[in-house]
């Protein structure tokens, strides 16, 4: 159960770094909507290594088969099962990681949980996992821009270590995000981003950051109060990504230093509908959204698998060293974006065939 | 589906604050635990109204009693039913609520989604629903330390607004955080956030703050990789406590300042054992417990309802003014802390007996 | 995970025949619905104890109280939880159980899986769980009608023993079922029935039988390919009612002696709509409802306990000899056929919500 | 959801029979078991086309690639996809189902559920699903007879149309069913079956019956009491398997026409364990398994699809005929008998799984 995310739009992941590939099925998307393998590819190569000189050199095109669900260019409401091939493998670069475990990575505690691991290229552990995800991800956007086709999901790095990108929201724009290779929309503030990562791995090291996702144009009344509230399930969809360390919404952590007369958002109404006049609570409140912006952060720890060398212990219980020589990412962020992306829109258009199902009963009237 | 939460160790809630009561079901629970009523009383009873001076005054006793699920002081593997009555409603003092929407609460967004809201003390929305929460809550604990006797999971207060305790993890005890109403371990910093949470009450406003909790004795493997991990689990059951804007594990968001190198937990053995020098890591790694202290922080906001007056609109779309008048707290972290340790107890019983069931085959060799 | 039901309009039955009541929670009905505890009470009528004389004589009242989920007379969309007291216990009446196994009972089998159970009335075997299905149902029932107007689900008693009725299904009608106590629509056979229940009874022995289920006004388009076909969710949930041993759909196992030139239902078009000329189908072809009725039917064991002496074995081992000295349904049909008519209800208004979220594109054009 | 099964071994099944291939993902299956794709090889091998000359000569060779979730000869406890190429399609043999509704098939409700579908070869209606049930069953197999090395599971074909095997249960082997192509254990009552199926296909038309399975070896106390009764979701299981229309346990209908005193099964004690004498239960008593072999049956109906010409109606609503040019299996059980075996083996080793979550806490005695 533990590859498998959703209820109503339901994706299962599967597929290790170094095995036959990697891949997803994605049950639930209903039935008649238009797709092409081409509306998958174009977010799996955002996501894919190689497309800067600031991400892993790895050389994986990443192409996307789309195995079933999907006839004459319309979804059946079937699973789709989709299929992305491994090809830049390279085994004997993981060696070492047979017999050591890498400081902070999952290969000591998989090795505890299964008795067994797959340590070419980190196996299932390895990012290559979320392939599947943003393939998944990036039919749930189309399944949502056909019913809500004002809406609008946006992903950015906002901080490289300390260098950070105060954004003004209303601006945001999938081009000034994609307009250079580590998607921070202040040219300037990328520039330093970029400087940094660039001097992280001529050390042989690794720096994190913080990723910031704006949703615009979601209808309130989304989410389920008490578990499966909007922000739980996008905290839950958060940190399933590999390398992060938190999640806030609205006005996070920080918010815990205001008052209540403060940090209340006052409801008006603007152009006949009900608005705040601030958004502390981030779109949701009470587990549902409110029609405003949703609006949330990511942190990411710094990569785990370095080149310096570091001390560690190895399957058997002697003390050792290791300094990887794999092709890693001195900085996920850039490509942890449209991955942020994806999960969003998973978490969003399953919320929205719940509410569908939820909101059976016709209603004699507006509240 | 939004009332459960839980894979095998299964919780379902219900109840709304002013209606017959408030209960939950647990479904998976193992047979033959020894369990009484008192075990579930003694946290219900920390949880309560009325149990210090900086706390809602309302006068629920919060006496459970246990429906099914147990013959002769034990667990009969079937499902638990535990009802709490509703004894101090006073729908007369959420009058007003009828018809205007508090700003930053569920009022509203409840009235978007489902067309219908009871008005009376926040219906399903108010933190009665965690009674539920908590006497399952103690149930997991108990299985819990059943099955891992050294098990321990504190939570306490870290601060409020400003006012911050740092804790040195090794010396907390449960006997220091209850020792004072705020739930601090420190006696001279719980002293300092009472007197902030007594003065902002008089103000008719209210405070947030963080809480932190730490779960020592849980053995390395529990955490499905992929979306189940154990920190996705632990941030989705803390985002689903209401007033909660965030989560973070380990490190955290300052994590994301640090490089590959400072942040990677050198592995080392002690007294035979794999183990870390540092615990940026939280104690999960790629999603899965290491063996080291579980270390998390939830942020919670200022509570919403206030006595102070605040702009917002009626039902019918007219701009108005609101001043609560039923019996708030003027800040929930006191309270909340069984509420976080309860969530916390069920997230890792889930995860034990999921990893019963995934390690079904004999391990023929220590890794 | 074994007391919950549905996926959408989810239910959660709790409770044991001799402990503090039963009952069940409903998370999933849609906000807005009429409910009043009269709705459910009417059901519970059906099935409760006492109501005949070829049924228990047990003293049961079965009140129900609705605790939660209704306001002001309508559902919020929250979980609606219902209880039902226990009244008549007789525990001494169950003693010789606490040490001998019942032929053919669930004693055996939950000590072997859960190593204790409440041997008092049966516990949580007892058919008293069958009040939170029945509970649920007809709140189930109540949003498919309101949905489909047109439906209804009728369920009869089509045998006892050897004792056949051969209904016309289009005559049949909640009238005739009700006009007498063993529930077979036809006089003069259920005469007979009631005789040869009443004879067995005597004879301190039990019998069997065959209820039918007819649903009319079904909309096609509900049931899901694969595994949640509409016959095998409606299989499951007839296979969980107590004492079945059998299900069959449209010609069911006769229907395996025809060709498929005799079984294939032709297509015709009938009042502008596609219909079929024979139902051999049972009104589902691929899993999914084609708009003509459903019809089913399924065979209950006798009832295992019994005045009879027996032959049996001890918790301890030794072969001993049990005559049931409990007030014991010589014939469980008639009390099953709301219990057959909840549960029909409740598949059907699950698989009415899944087909709404499954239907959520537009469909620029019918077929 | 309605493409996967089962809730700790869980399932998920994709493709359509003339898209890109077929297959399934395994996720929950545990790490450490030997696994190659010749496990799988060899029972697909007895459920593809082409096998003999009473099934289909579709020329199918069913290939299967295990991509993920191995790791040199072992099982990783990370999802076990597997990928079955189409070969054989030829779509324009359905070009008439374009338009026209096949009868009893499952044409007309695909298309009103979807309002689109894929008509070559049934898409995803076309019992090319069932591989990848067969390839997990077969994983299933090997870990139940890892955990259990007694269990056994036997299917055969116990009738076509009238033509009957009553069969010596204790005799059963699975060299008797594989000794003839129609896998009925009685040579002589093979050879009538295969007789009657070549003359009904050479009339251009099909024959249905009946498929009993035995398991033997399972131990007490599988199966979960009120919704997840093995016998219920057996029967889901059963009922899911495309041409179903029925299932019965033990005595099933006929059991009906017994008193309780002869039904019920007298309890004894037999080399030290409790048994039963009779097995009127089928194996199973208070949807728990009781250590007798669990013995069902279950229906199928004659092919829908068939050579004759028969009435029928096109998408536009106008009446026609339709003659059926596929290559189709004028009998599915021959074929059906691995499929029916590999849904018995998910559901007991799912089942195998959850008791071992349920039955977490030491027992202090045995009962």
């Amino acid at each position: 159960m533990s590859s498998s995310f959703g209820k109503l739009f339901r994706i299962s992941t599967w597929g290790e770094s170094h095995g036959g590939g990697v891949g997803v099925t994605v049950d639930g998307c209903p039935p008649r909507l238009p797709l092409e393998a081409s509306d998958i590819q174009v977010e799996l190569d955002r996501r894919r290594p190689g497309q800067s000189d600031i991400v892993t050199p790895r050389k994986e095109e990443d192409r996307c088969e789309i195995l079933s669900g999907v006839f004459q260019g319309k979804t059946l409401g079937t699973p789709i099962a989709i299929l992305v091939r491994n090809t830049d493998a390279r085994p004997e670069a993981y060696r070492e990681m047979e017999t050591a475990f890498r400081p902070s990575h999952a290969d000591f505690t998989y090795q505890c949980k299964y008795g067994i691991r797959n340590w070419e290229g980190g196996g299932r552990s390895s990012a290559r996992e979320t392939i599947g995800r943003v393939a998944a991800g990036a039919i749930a956007a189309k399944v949502l821009r056909t019913i809500c086709p004002a809406l609008e999901i946006i992903a950015f790095v906002k901080s490289v270590q300390e260098i950070t990108f105060h954004a003004d929201l209303d601006l945001l724009s999938r081009e000034t995000v994609e307009a250079n290779p580590v998607r921070c929309p202040d040219p300037s503030v990328a520039a330093r981003m970029i400087e940094r990562i660039k001097s992280v791995r001529e050390q042989g090291d690794s720096v994190g950051g913080i990723i910031e996702c704006v949703v615009r144009g979601l209808p309130p009344g989304l989410g389920e109060p008490i578990f499966d509230r909007l922000e739980a399930d996008l905290a839950k969809a958060m940190l399933s990504i590999p390398a992060t360390k938190g999640f806030e919404i609205g006005s996070g952590f920080i918010g815990s230093l205001l008052l209540g007369s403060e940090h209340n958002d006052r409801f008006v109404i603007r152009d006949g509908e009900v608005r705040t006049t601030t958004n502390f609570s981030g779109g949701v409140q009470g587990g549902i959204s409110n029609g405003e912006a949703i609006v949330f952060r990511t942190a990411f720890k710094p990569t785990a698998t370095i080149a310096k060398k570091q001390a560690t212990v190895t399957v058997t219980g002697e003390e050792t060293e290791l300094a990887a020589r794999g092709r890693h990412d001195p900085c996920v962020l850039p490509r942890a974006v449209p991955v942020v992306e994806a999960m969003t829109a998973l978490v969003l258009c399953d919320h929205l065939l719940r509410q569908r199902a939820t909101d059976a009963l016709p209603r004699t009237s507006d509240f």
